[in-house]
C-alpha cells in the first residue's frame, strides 16, 4: 500500500521535473539551429559592356552626382544595386544553380565599404515554389557578417533565424561571390 | 481505498496525454492560419501624363540606360518603383479604401518579370493606427506567388505569416490590380 | 493515510491549475516587453554643399522629375534616401555614437509626408556584432509612429518586437532627429 503512494508521488515529481527540464532543454536548444544550409552566389556587376552576362547592376546614386562618378567615392555611399544572381551549392559560378538571389543592396557609408541588404532566396522546383527572405546590415570589410532571415515560404514556411554571410572570391569591382551559411532557428 | 489510488493513476495519466496532445495539436495546427484576410489594391503607374491619378512612379533605373529607355528591356530588369496604392475590400478601383498599401518594388530579372517587395499595409482608423509588413520574392508570371509578413503593429502586432499575390487584372503597362489573400500564423 | 492521499489529489490539482494559470500569464505578458531601449539617430541630408557632414543622400526621384525639382513636390513622393546616422544614448549630436543607423527611407505619399523605411542599427562593439533589423511605414506627421522589429543578430538573436519612432527636431530639410522607443517581446 505504502510503496503504491510512494509511487505515485514519484510519479508525479517525475512529471513535474519531465516538464521543467523540458523547458530548460528548450532554453538551452534555443540557438541551436533546426536547419542548416550553406549556399554561393555570384554577383556580376554590369559595366556598360558585359550586359548578357551581368547578374546585377547599379540602379541610384546620390543626387548631385552621376551614375559612373560617385561624389562620395571610394565607398559608393548611395549607390543602390538591383541583382538576379545565381545561387549554388559549391562555389563554381558554372555549377548549375538551384536558385536565384533577387534584391537589391546598397552602400551605406562614406568611409567604408558597408552595404544594407534585402533580398530573397528563390529556388528552382517544379513541384512548389520556396523562397527564403533575408534583410539587414553587410559590413563588408568584417570576415564574416550576420543577417536577419525575416521569413519563408514554401517548404520554408515560417522560417526564421541567422545567415553569415563570407565573401568567398572577388574579382575587381564587378565580379563577387559570397558564401551564406543558414542557420534556421525556427522551422515547421 | 484502491479505486481512490485508481483514480489518482488516471487523474495523472490523463494530465500526461492531455499536455502531449495538445504539443501534437499545436503542431497540427501550426499552418493553419488564425487570421485570413482579403484584400485588393490598385497600382497606377506614372507615365508623363497621368500625375494626378498615378499611384506610384519608376524612381530608378540602371546606369548607363535612362529613365525612358531600359536597356535591359523589356522585363524592366532594374526598375525601382515606388507606390501608395489605395487598398480596398472588393476589385473595384472605386470602393473606399480602407488604407494604402505603402513602399516599394524592384524589376529583379533579365529574362522576364520578377519583383521584390517590401511594403506595408497602413490602415485608416481614427481609434489607433495598425499596419501589416510585408517583403518577399514577387514572379509576376505565377497565378499566385508568397511573400511573407515580415511584422505588424497595432491590431496586427507581432504578425506573422504568408500572403499569397494574384494579378487580377491589368491594363497596359499602367493599371495593377492585386488580390492579396493574407494568412497569419501568429496572432496575439 | 486519508490525508496522504488528499495531499496527493491537491497537489495534482495543485499541477494542473500552476500549469494552466503559467498559460495564462504568458498570454497576459505577450504584450510585455522583455527588453526596452531608447535610442536617438540623427540624419544630416545631403544638400550640395555639405559633403563633409552629411550622414545621407536622396539617390532616386520619379522619372520625368531630376534629382532636384521633384515633380510631386512637395511631399518628396518617389525620393529614396540612403542613410548613415550616428546613433546616441542621448539627444545631442555631439554625443559618443554607440553604433550607426544604416539603410534607406522613401517618401511615398503625394499628398502629404509619410515614408517606408529599410535599416538596421549597427552597435559598436569590439567583443562581438550585434544588429537590430527595422522595416515599416512611417507616417512623418503623426507625433509618434510604430515598425517592426524584423530580426537581430548578436545580442539580439532572433529579437521580434516594435519601435516606436517620434520625431525630436528637425532644422528645415537639412536636420531630422528621431527618438526610438525599442520594445522587444521575443529575446533569447
Amino acid at each position: 500500500m505504502g510503496s503504491t503512494k510512494l509511487i505515485l508521488v514519484l510519479f508525479c515529481l517525475l512529471l513535474i521535473i519531465s516538464s521543467s527540464s523540458a523547458a530548460r532543454k528548450k532554453k538551452i536548444q534555443a540557438r541551436k539551429p533546426c536547419k542548416r544550409v550553406v549556399f554561393y552566389f555570384h554577383d556580376i556587376i554590369y559595366n556598360g559592356k558585359n550586359t548578357k552576362n551581368a547578374t546585377s547592376a547599379i540602379v541610384s546614386a546620390p543626387a548631385w552626382g552621376n551614375m559612373t562618378v560617385n561624389v562620395f567615392t571610394p565607398s559608393h555611399f548611395g549607390d543602390v544595386v538591383v541583382f538576379d544572381d545565381p545561387i549554388t551549392l559549391d562555389n563554381n559560378l558554372h555549377s548549375t544553380p538551384i536558385g536565384c538571389a533577387q534584391g537589391f543592396y546598397l552602400y551605406d557609408k562614406k568611409e567604408t565599404f558597408t552595404a544594407w541588404l534585402g533580398f530573397s532566396f528563390v529556388f528552382n522546383s517544379t513541384a512548389h515554389k520556396s523562397s527564403l527572405n533575408f534583410a539587414g546590415a553587410d559590413p563588408l570589410m568584417n570576415k564574416t557578417r550576420d543577417i536577419s532571415v525575416i521569413g519563408g515560404t514554401g517548404d520554408f514556411f515560417m522560417a526564421r533565424g541567422i545567415a553569415t554571410l563570407r565573401t568567398d572570391a572577388f574579382e575587381g569591382e564587378v565580379y563577387f561571390r559570397l558564401c551564406v551559411d543558414i542557420k534556421l532557428s525556427k522551422c515547421w
